[in-house]
């Protein structure tokens, strides 16, 4: 089994790595070697301090992939293009592909899945999310004769490392971004994973796989964590809870459609969710029969994706000389993608108002125009002001949103000084 | 594709609730409409409050299995006989089959790995540990490109219930297990949960898919948790741990031996598997290049555990109709699994002893003749007699378990009041 690796940075060094370190059990695994035939890089003169034969190097990625001796191409480049070009050509080519690239499948991952489905190929990518933690394979396959109602995810190390020295320490979310800068969880430009960009693309492919049905990453609702105050933490303690950025795909219970969303949310302090800290990932999972299951680990780092990678690969490897073919898209159910609007999901409302009579009527009033019912108020005062603190029933977003808006502009009410969603408690 | 279901017990009726809910998404997703053309059961004539055809029933196993119109055997009566035989004649017959039977798996399942891999068919066990959380695939598949290192599990929701309720409400081990028995999570004879079988079985199955190894239930050393203590609670308090029957399977660090054992150890609060509550279960792998990963979920029950027999339905059906085979036992490394004694592990042991001079060193001296390390020790006075609390590093458990003999004849000792294993922290 001859192998092309397109991209030799963190991820592929380690692949190389353990090409060569687990080559006996690799070999006995797959039924055959596993032998590395070329490494495309941009530039292979770069390459030196890495202890591999340099005449496997080449500039040349898609010459690379149409090399004859090559039965199988593992891609760890990232990006759209060229990336897309060099995989389609592969699969074209009936070589089947292993991949982590959750921008690409997120982004035109309908050409992928058809080219290798045209040309009876596997195309599989279990390192595109959550790195080693296994998520793909159980969504696809151990789930199957389930009905998934709820996808939670932590899939992003660099907020949640933010969000949980915020919680830990007091820190702002500057002071939380440096640190994670400094110790190595957030690369010189964070924007990406701060603005939710990274935790897009892998809910669009766990609620593909959740839900049969085909998601882009334009499909998704997205809010970074930028505008998480340690205000907002503190309202969240108060309230038992913990403030995670989290990939939610979902069910809706009432109409045939799917939600996929991230954004940052208070979840209980009792959901195992809560407990997820630093820069580990985890997934929760609610399916009908199987009830709640969760999925931990590293999600990032160069070992960890690299193992995901080589266990993909021993799968199709073994396909290949069975003459077989893995699972598939699976993509029959084709539901619509709702609008964040009519998603249902409940709000946490902080409001600085004056401390008079009435104000709390007026308030309630506003939500009751939008058809949005309390659940939960507390009101502090503290001298001419006061703070009131509402969490509301399930509703859809957009009439939260609206109540918002009203409470901005409404007498007595001084300032919104927090709105956050509320997730992971029942429906 | 045409299924006979062997037993009609609680996870047998929500398998068939299941393929009857589920229908539609389950043809599409196989390519095919799965249909149940027959259930066997010990007496078909008590089957009443069922909303089933009674022409399914039938009380000849080995004949529906047998039949011409059966494509797939699935297989919820659990035991070794007669369930062994209707499984071997099915796949002689070359039928997948989909089984939840733990004990038959940990006792014979090389046969039936044989009679698979003869037959070119599928054998699928995803049920058989952990409920529906996702645990044979990931260790079959994902894990595949890794070597993995050790494997910690909880496993079994009785005993994980009754040391919670321990734990947390200071109850004894009659009144938490008597607890569980009222709240259903503990069967009339709880022997099999208790005294560990249950989780041997499952030891055994994870070792064997995790270090590519036969493995039996007779190859697990066990120690049940009825001799669990509330002063042991107390004890892994003070040493901020939590008591938790383990499975585990471990590769040996030096000899390249592994270790399957289930027990009762202490492991750190702040390690993930000591959150795990009540009936719930998780396994905890750590591997080389993945890292630390944990999976959770409810471990047992009809509805999860039928939905990781129709996650493996769907997947042997796919295979059955496109004519391949999923993957097949994996026994090639064929390790030795070492006995107790040499498996290397740490102890908690608390004394009670007279408060005089000299009595550390005499102690302090059994452990040194064993060539025990102490990693820590902390005596408490109480008027004539004191407790001496000490913690060992990793020593072969035959030296430990000899010092302790040791200690229980030592002049000053009045009594050795606790030993327990220690386990989730670094080797």
């Amino acid at each position: 089994m001859r192998i092309a690796l397109l991209g030799c940075g963190v991820v592929g060094t380690e692949i190389v790595r353990l090409l060569r370190a687990n080559a006996g059990d690799l070999a006995a695994r797959v039924g055959e070697p596993l032998e590395l035939v070329g490494i495309a890089v941009r530039r292979p003169e770069r390459v030196r301090d890495l202890d591999i034969d340099s005449a496997l190097f080449t500039a040349d990625a898609a010459g690379l992939v149409a090399r004859d001796d090559v039965d199988l191409v593992i891609e760890v480049v990232g990006g759209i293009e060229p990336a897309r070009d060099w995989l389609l050509a592969a699969l074209r080519a009936g070589k089947p592909v292993v991949t982590a690239n959750k921008a690409l499948l997120a982004s035109d991952g309908a050409a992928l899945h058809d080219a290798a489905a045209a040309a009876g190929t596997d195309l599989y990518y279990e390192a595109a999310v959550g790195g080693a933690i296994p998520l793909i394979r159980p969504l696809r396959e151990s789930l199957a004769g389930d009905r998934v109602r709820r996808v939670l995810g932590i899939v992003n190390g660099t907020t949640n490392f933010v969000l949980t020295r915020m919680d830990e320490t007091g820190a702002s979310f500057t002071e939380a971004l440096a640190e994670a800068g400094a110790l190595g969880y957030a690369e010189a430009d964070p924007s990406a994973d701060i603005d939710g960009y990274d935790a897009a693309a892998k809910a669009a492919i766990m609620a593909q796989l959740a839900f049969h049905t085909r998601v882009t990453i334009d499909d998704v609702y997205r809010v970074g964590i930028g505008d998480v105050t340690a205000a907002d933490i503190a309202g969240a303690r108060e309230m038992g809870c913990t403030v995670k950025a989290l990939a939610v795909a979902e069910r809706s219970a009432d109409t045939d459609g799917i939600s996929v969303r991230v954004h940052p949310a208070m979840i209980p302090r009792a959901h195992p969710l809560a407990g997820v800290r630093e820069a580990f990932n985890a997934v929760f999972v609610e399916a009908e029969a199987a009830g709640q299951l969760m999925f931990y680990g590293q999600g990032a780092g160069g070992a960890p994706t690299a193992s995901a990678v080589l266990g993909d690969v021993v799968a199709v490897a073994r396909n290949r000389i069975a003459g077989r073919r893995g699972p598939g898209e699976s993509s029959y159910a084709a539901l619509p993608v709702l609008p964040m609007g009519r998603t249902v999901t409940k709000y946490h409302v902080n409001l600085d108002v004056t401390d008079k009579t009435g104000v709390l009527a007026t308030v309630a009033g506003a939500f009751a125009r939008h058809d949005v019912s309390i659940r939960s108020v507390r009101q502090d005062g503290r001298g001419d002001d006061a703070s009131l603190v509402l969490v509301t029933h399930a509703a859809p977003d957009a009439a939260l949103s609206a109540t918002v808006e009203e409470l901005r502009g409404l007498a007595g009410v001084r300032a919104v000084s927090g709105v956050m969603r509320v997730e992971g408690g029942e429906p």
